[in-house]
This record gives structure tokens, sequence and C-alpha cells, in this order.
């Protein structure tokens, strides 16, 4: 059976190991499909961070950008995270955001074509006082708007707070 | 009968569409009330995206601060937004956060006497790390003030994330 | 009977007032525990400012890092707040998140062992852009990772914003 179940909320609320936590409840095998590109030192900190969370139960993938070619039939898969997947359109389209948004969400709807269970984290950017940074202030409209198709398509949303998983879909 | 709608939430987490959405389930020619200065084209280029989501049943008010003034008696207004009219206060002060405090509680006041219902947008500024700025610190406690003033007044609550609304209150 | 409750939320959206009448509501005679160390002219405003919605029936004690060895039996306290007691952890450590984040975490555990009820307030700084700073960032990551911690061994969470608190535990 199909399942879309999106994980958001703030840097550090423990999303990742939530959504780890539904993966291993609906699967003795599951997926971690990493996004993360390794742009600097702080980056490989954080990747080696989670990857120490996970046991050999896991199977790594790693896919910067297009989602939509794997294949993960009646596989269950937690892909972490939106942001940083966002993050390499971004870049690439050297901060094209409506030609970012175009890809993402080709990607997006590609990839939630197959026949899976996807848990997926992404992060809300939109609740601090707006960046000076014109790009930064981009990125936020653009993970806004991915977030809200993300959560259009899911049948279940959690925003986490210090750890607490709220449901609001 | 008169209503007060509170929608809050961070940028780009649907607000605006899920106000209007609410004032077209209300009324058949709602009121448009745009709090916005036209500062620069990032600001233009916004308006525009906000305004192309409306069309003909929509009448547009624009006022930047005195909304006590207006008579919008058996109206359904959505105010959109609460954040870039507290700019105009904070602005025209010269970042004088207790006079912008004090001045926009005086229209927010005048303007709820009236007999209507009123659909309005806010914006969670202060989940973020306190930013170096000290005007940006200032304005976001001038923000959460008024925030909390207007939940207090308003009848129903609503938390947008990722396009998601929850009541709160 | 030992009772744990964490505030969080974000900057103004009346955590402070909101922990204060919980614990007027448990208590004739709470105690504030104030953690600020008074780094500069705004910290002084801040600080005045919530003392001033104190009266006579509170006793204030300041500890702006070593909470553990406090003797707060039967006691009904305010903790406000774990973000400027981070800080100071962070700071004394010149920026060292492990060491801030294991001397902190000792002085909580030390503290909760306590037969008493804790009313304690923090900030979710996580769901704004990331800072470019890389202090801050470390900062967010610290304080993210201590509000997990502290929400897990609360009985009750709740969520403020704009004055609503949400019961999220």
């Amino acid at each position: 059976m199909k399942e879309i179940i999106f994980i958001t909320g703030g840097q550090r609320s423990g999303k990742s190991r939530f959504a780890q936590e539904i993966a291993l409840q609906k699967s003795s095998n599951p997926t971690y499909l990493a996004t993360a590109r390794v742009w600097d030192d702080d980056f490989k900190e954080r990747i080696r961070y989670h990857q120490s969370d996970r046991d050999h139960r896991w199977t790594t993938i790693e896919e910067d950008k297009h989602l939509s070619k794997l294949d993960l039939n009646k596989a269950t898969v937690v892909l972490d995270c939106i942001t940083l997947w966002l993050t390499n359109f971004f870049f690439d389209s050297k901060y094209n955001i409506q030609k970012s948004k175009e890809q993402a969400i080709a990607e997006w709807d590609g990839l939630i074509k197959q026949n899976f269970t996807l848990i997926v984290v992404g992060n809300e950017l939109g609740m601090g006082v707006h960046p000076e940074n014109e790009n930064a202030r981009k990125f936020a409209d653009l993970n806004g708007w991915i977030n809200q198709h993300i959560a259009a398509s899911a049948d279940e949303v959690f925003l986490m707070t210090s750890g607490i998983p709220l449901k609001i879909k």
C-alpha cells in the first residue's frame, strides 16, 4: 500500500530520529535515501552524526537531485531531507528560484508515482526574522513552496518541536 | 455577526491562500485590505504574486497604517498582513518600538470596533536564532507583542505549517 | 508530587507570562529562578521588563549555570530560561558545543532529582533560515538537543504561538 508521511520542524527537533522510528515500525530493512551533498566539514560532521544513528538493518542510497529515476518499489524509505535536496537545485541553477521549483516538483511528482512507503523529512525555515541576504530569503520561499506541495501529497504530516511529534494532518 | 480569525505562521506557509479561502466561504464579494508599502522590487514582486491569486470577486483596499479610519461595516475582510503593517510604524517612528506598539494597538483596537468579519494574516518571526541586527531583534519583539494582542482579540487562531492549518484557539 | 512542565515557543510568544500563571495556580509563593547573565543594556532592559510582571508573592533566585546545587525541595519554580542558561555554558566553554551539552545535561539531570514542581521556559530557535554565523548555527544545535532532553523528561510540553498555548505532550 502506498503511503507518504511528511515530518517537518526546526533544526535539531528530532525529525530524522522520528522518521527512522516510523520506518523501523513498518519494515525490518528500510532504505535511507540521503540527499546531502558534502559541501564542507560542517556538513560532513552532520552526516556522520546522522549515520551513527543507523544500524545494519538500513540500506543507504545517496541521490542529491534526481529522485524520480530511483527504483524503490515496495520499499520503506526515509528521504532525508528536502531542504538539502532543494539546496542542490538552488545552487546548480545559480539561485534561480523558479527553475529550482519546477525541477524539484517534477522530481517529486516522479518519485511518488512508485508503490512504496515514503517517510520524508523537511525543515521549517520561515519562522524567524526574514534574512537580510537575498538568496537566503529566496531559498526560504522555495523551501516553503515545496513543503506545501509535499504536505499536500502526504497522507500524514507531523510537526516536530523539541523532539515531540504533533500530527497536523 | 462580528468575527475575527487570526492566521499566523511562517513565510510561504500558505497563510494568504488559506485566509482567502475562508473569506470566500463567508462572502461572495470579500475585501482584500493590503498593508504593504512598496519598498523595492522584491516587494513589488511579492505583491504581484499575491494579486494574481485573486479574481473579480475581490475588492482591494490599500492602507499602510491607519486601519481605524476605514469603514468596513458588514464586510468580509482579509487583512494581509500584520507584519508589513507593523513595518510601516516601525520605519516611520525611526525604529521606536514603544511608539510603534502604542500606535499599532490604537489602530487595531479602533479597527475591530466595527461590525464585520475580519480574517487577519500575521507572521511568526521569533522561532529562529535571534538576529544580530538590533533593529531586527526589536522588530521581532514588536511583532510578537502585537501578535499576542491580536490573538487575544480573535475568536479563532490558526497556525499554518507547510500549508496545513492547525486550529490553536 | 514531582512535576515538570516545559513551555517552549518563539521570542515574545508569551512563554514567561504563561509559565508564571501556571506557577500561581499551583502555589501562593512560587520561586522565580532567573538564569540570565546581564551582558548588555538590551539584556538589562529585557530583565527589567520581565521583573515588572512579578509581584510580592514571588521569591527570585539567580543562578546562571549550576542548577543542580540548588535546594528547591517542595518549591514551585519557574526556570526562565533554558536558552540564556545554555548561552552561559556556550560562552564559558569558548563555543564548545559538546562540552556545553555535557555540562548542561549534568546540571539538568541533577536539578530534576528534587521533589518539586518545575515550570521551565525554553525557546524554539531552529525554524528560521540557518544562520551564516557558525557559532549561531552551533548554538541552535545545542539549544535543540537540550530542548529535546528537557521535553523528554517533562510530564507536559506546551508550544506557545502568539500567546496561545498548545499542549503537545
